[in-house]
């Protein structure tokens, strides 16, 4: 079923910049067309009735749509984030409450142009994987009417993927924002916690949960949170994204990178989900990266903490009042859940967090020599008919790929990955130390674009990247001198955990000093009567080039060197004045075989 | 009373490199010592025999002096910390076991040369902070028999006080490494957490415990971490340290950093105490340091959870078993403590963490903008006949400036102060973020140098200190183009919390050109023909200068850059060839009087 707009953000901005289209008549339109999806796929708690909608609207009436990046782009808010002036129920009646301001994040949005169309259901209390434990109705699938839409972020998922929202504002504690994306076609992202902003979110397990966002595309999650990832003093987990992850990323990823994958999958006897997971590895190897098969035990065992551990109590922090007082107004899996925290004391609670950290450092070890993990999103799909009958045992199969993350603290992109035979979306999810997010989106772009998957709403992708660089927490180096591979300096870049990518040669426009001081090269640019000279490449912890840096003397420093495959990295400069008493070396064509001369 | 030797860590390696002493002559010199001493102070719980120590005593025999750098120190060890062959009691007898393999810092130390004399004596289970509760016997105060060493690493405090020890292993959870300092005449090093391993030591609160050194000087506390701050696998908590806080720190403060000062102070009426606290704030003022007065209720609201809330249940995590089963073999005053523990229950606990990571939100947003902050290590001394009257809440008087520093994750440094009319040490602390330990512990040289305080034994300190300059986790950076305050990229200094420290001139030694893109300038060296360039100073985190240096395209990049006053610092360079088509602005004296020409 097609579409009434694209409602891309790069697709709606150009259409409202051109004069087709104005937010009036868009979110008229997606709003006619959520009223009446709504009783069949039970998306939207609360839908913004015109005259909810006019303030909104009213606001840039005199506003070009150029200056506000997401003039007029409707988006949904799942129904545990406020909204000034409309209830957030949390999925259940007895609890609701009017907002009196928005959520952090709301105002952002709204701030920067977007308008907010409806509420969306959710698994109560954001407490589940499939979207069906809602007083306000099940959400079905998008696609199949058998299966469900994945939760908890259930009607969010729905708004994206039927086409009234450009994106939608989910929460992520078990996988609510991923599970949902996988079974729809969507990207979800579930961001580094605390980069997004939770003041103003019911909260499920406080120490775990993140807002997320669910787009037709990671190039639009990607623009989302470089719009949005910034400290708020109102939430106290709130960090500061560091520099590397704050910009939009782009690009084709550099050849090498080095994924994980687990050395056991699980499936649950599903062969569709195991052949599209295996395609979605071989399109990384196409894209240039190598496949490192990784020991999944540990985040296997973190995982098992979240429900079977004292996290559960942070749930009954939220819920626990009102199931001691009204125990009918929550639903009874719900209760059942939440009903295990009184029992857990304060040292299993610690014994939990010890345990936690133990698995944590296995992982973290791990994933320090990766640029990230790619795993399936969920292992198998199961139907509504199968969740009706065994409802904690299926929604736990739907969170073997999702519980971890949060637990461990880590960003995570959930990005389509093919359908099923019967047409059911599958995915697959790209994760990675805390603060990679963008540089994980970038790759969820490539793999995106790669495949050329239909997108909901049976619109394709662009097949070319806007150009850019994705940067992650490490940079590239390129040395010349005493930081060479056991050379004198090279425990400065092996103290701060550098890794050699290789040996290259620079470009062949450089001359090659040997300094008064007879340490140190001067590598200096030379584009017509310069030779290509012998460097290496290392791959340096961002935060730890400060400190580096700081170590260089003059007339040394670090600037951008070109090499020969026309690449230029940060790499070592030298000043001219500093060339004084220098003799020239370029004819050896590097510093090792310098020191190397007269052996 | 004179100490045999002077077991200062330079002092006594170049007595060994003299061939002035032995190791041997030392070990066996300070054992006895320390035999005769120990039933007027129960400093120690065991003394190494002859037997024990021969084997760490013949490691040596032929190893040159220099080619370790803790040859032949002798160190004590607290008696939660094990020494492999020797029973580890946690000053519990019930509860002692031998230690089957050292922990991981005592087989650094050793590694090193260190050798151990003995295990010291504590408040048992770690658990107090005045050195009394242990059926070893209290610990007397070494200056003053009416006062307690201090606890809980009242042995350890008391090795080194009493000149039996260079220096001595601790561990601190809510100040049991300070306190003792502070009443000892000592250096008292709380590392920031996971610096130093924690594996093969008892817990108190595994997620809050700290492994510590005292010494005699900052300096010796400085060259220890600098040795031993590595990544542990055997510890879960361990945690990487980063490079600008990796060597050892020495030098004078850079004039104008920022002392944070709490806006009210509580002494408990001890004048004395308040009188030497003001002293120490004008010594630090003295030494260039800006006293900026901050909020301290968040501090001090986050130290009250350290008690009162669920982290009591971490010390039953370890002791609990052995209270249930034999009540007798734990003293009463610590079985009252502990027995809180079983009625907490997890929704407690992450409800007391949420208010912990408020307070932290807090505090944190105040540490931003100082480089240290200073408070007194204790409010005022308590004696040994007040704590037999009150023991639990005497002792909670001694850790009104220490309880709250292990939950807020950051680094202490407390430094002796002086003395009190009775002869008593009084000490302040300086604490800071996490990782800026170097830099806390060279401030803390520069303020023990400056204060000519006799050190333990009667010795003076040297009042100079060795050349060298402190790092913390910032870095200055000096720019002289699009990056001035104001200017087209200047954002990208604020982005990533950047602070302007002033405007400067360099050095009367540099050519400004404005290049051929007519964007940026370039700064380039000229010792003979250049003028003083005007040019902005600002603090940059370091862990976001990678980012920065990234982002910088040739022909421009960083290095370090002469100012006025003769300090080279990081900043703006620019490569010769990328000079072509440039025009020479130096006459106009820097970048902005270049804009500004044609007004």
């Amino acid at each position: 079923m097609m579409h009434p707009f694209d409602l891309r953000l790069n697709v709606l901005a150009q259409a409202y910049r051109d004069g087709r289209l104005t937010p009036r008549e868009v979110l008229m339109t997606v709003r006619e067309r959520a009223i009446t999806l709504n009783p069949t796929f039970n998306a939207f708690i609360h839908i913004l009735s015109e005259q909810e909608l006019e303030p909104y609207l009213a606001a840039l009436d005199d506003v070009p749509p150029a200056s506000l990046p997401l003039y007029g782009v409707p988006f949904a808010i799942k129904d545990n984030i406020d909204l000034a002036g409309i209830a957030t129920t949390a999925a259940c009646p007895a609890f609701a409450y009017t907002a009196t301001e928005d959520a952090t994040l709301v105002a952002q949005l709204i701030a920067l142009g977007a308008i907010p169309l409806g509420k969306t259901n959710l698994d109560q209390f954001a407490t589940g994987l499939n979207g069906t434990r809602s007083p306000y109705g099940a959400c079905r699938n998008s696609v199949h009417a058998d299966y469900p839409a994945g939760g908890s972020s259930a009607g969010s998922s729905l708004a994206v993927a039927l086409g009234v929202a450009s994106f939608a504002l989910g929460t992520d504690t078990a996988g609510s924002g991923r599970v949902p994306a996988a079974l729809n076609n969507l990207v979800g992202l579930k961001a580094t916690k605390g980069l997004l902003s939770t003041a103003g979110v019911i909260p499920a397990c406080r120490t775990l949960d993140c807002v997320t966002f669910f787009t037709t595309t990671a190039a639009e999650a990607s623009q989302l949170l470089a719009l949005t990832a910034s400290h708020d003093p109102r939430d106290d987990y709130s960090r500061t994204n560091p520099a590397w992850n704050g910009a939009q990323a782009f690009g084709t990823p550099e050849v090498g990178f080095r994924f994980g994958v687990p050395d056991t999958l699980e499936f649950f006897g599903c062969t569709q989900s195991e052949a599209l997971f295996n395609a979605a590895k071989a399109r990384l190897m196409a894209l240039g990266g190598v496949p490192v098969t990784i020991d999944f035990a540990p985040f296997l065992a973190a995982a098992k903490l979240l429900y079977e551990g004292p996290w559960v109590a942070e749930r009954y922090h939220v819920a626990g009042a009102l199931i001691e007082q009204q125990p009918e107004a929550v639903l009874p899996v719900i209760r059942a859940v939440l009903n295990k925290a009184p029992g857990t004391d304060a040292v299993a609670t610690f014994d939990a967090q010890y345990r936690l950290q133990h698995y944590k450092a296995h992982c973290d070890a791990i994933l320090a020599n990766l640029e990230c993990v790619l795993t399936p999103t969920y292992p198998r799909p199961v139907m509504l008919a199968e969740l009706a009958a065994e409802p904690v045992k299926r929604n736990s199969d739907l969170g073997y790929y999702t519980n971890f993350m949060n637990l461990l603290d880590y960003a995570a992109v959930a990005v389509p990955a093919g359908v099923m035979e019967n047409g059911l979306p599958s995915g697959v999810t790209l994760f990675g130390r805390a603060f990679t997010d963008q540089y994980l989106l970038s790759l969820a772009d490539a793999f995106q674009r790669n495949q050329s998957l239909a997108l909901p709403g049976g619109r394709q992708i662009d097949l070319v990247a806007p150009a850019g660089t994705a940067t992650n927490d490490r940079m590239q180096i390129v040395v010349c001198g005493a930081h060479l591979d056991g050379l004198a300096l090279n425990g400065q870049l092996r103290q701060r955990g550098a890794i050699l990518r290789g040996a290259a040669h620079s470009a062949p426009r450089y001359r090659l000093y040997a300094l008064a001081d007879g340490k140190r090269p001067g590598m200096v640019r030379d584009a017509q009567h310069g030779a290509a000279i012998a460097v290496e490449v290392w791959d340096l912890p961002s935060s730890e080039a400060g400190s580096f840096l700081a170590g260089i003397p003059a007339p040394l420093g670090l600037g951008k060197v070109e090499l020969e495959d026309g690449r230029w990295l940060t790499g070592f400069i030298c000043e001219d004045y500093g060339l004084q008493g220098a003799l020239e070396i370029t004819a050896y064509g590097g510093w090792r075989a310098w020191l190397d001369r007269g052996m």
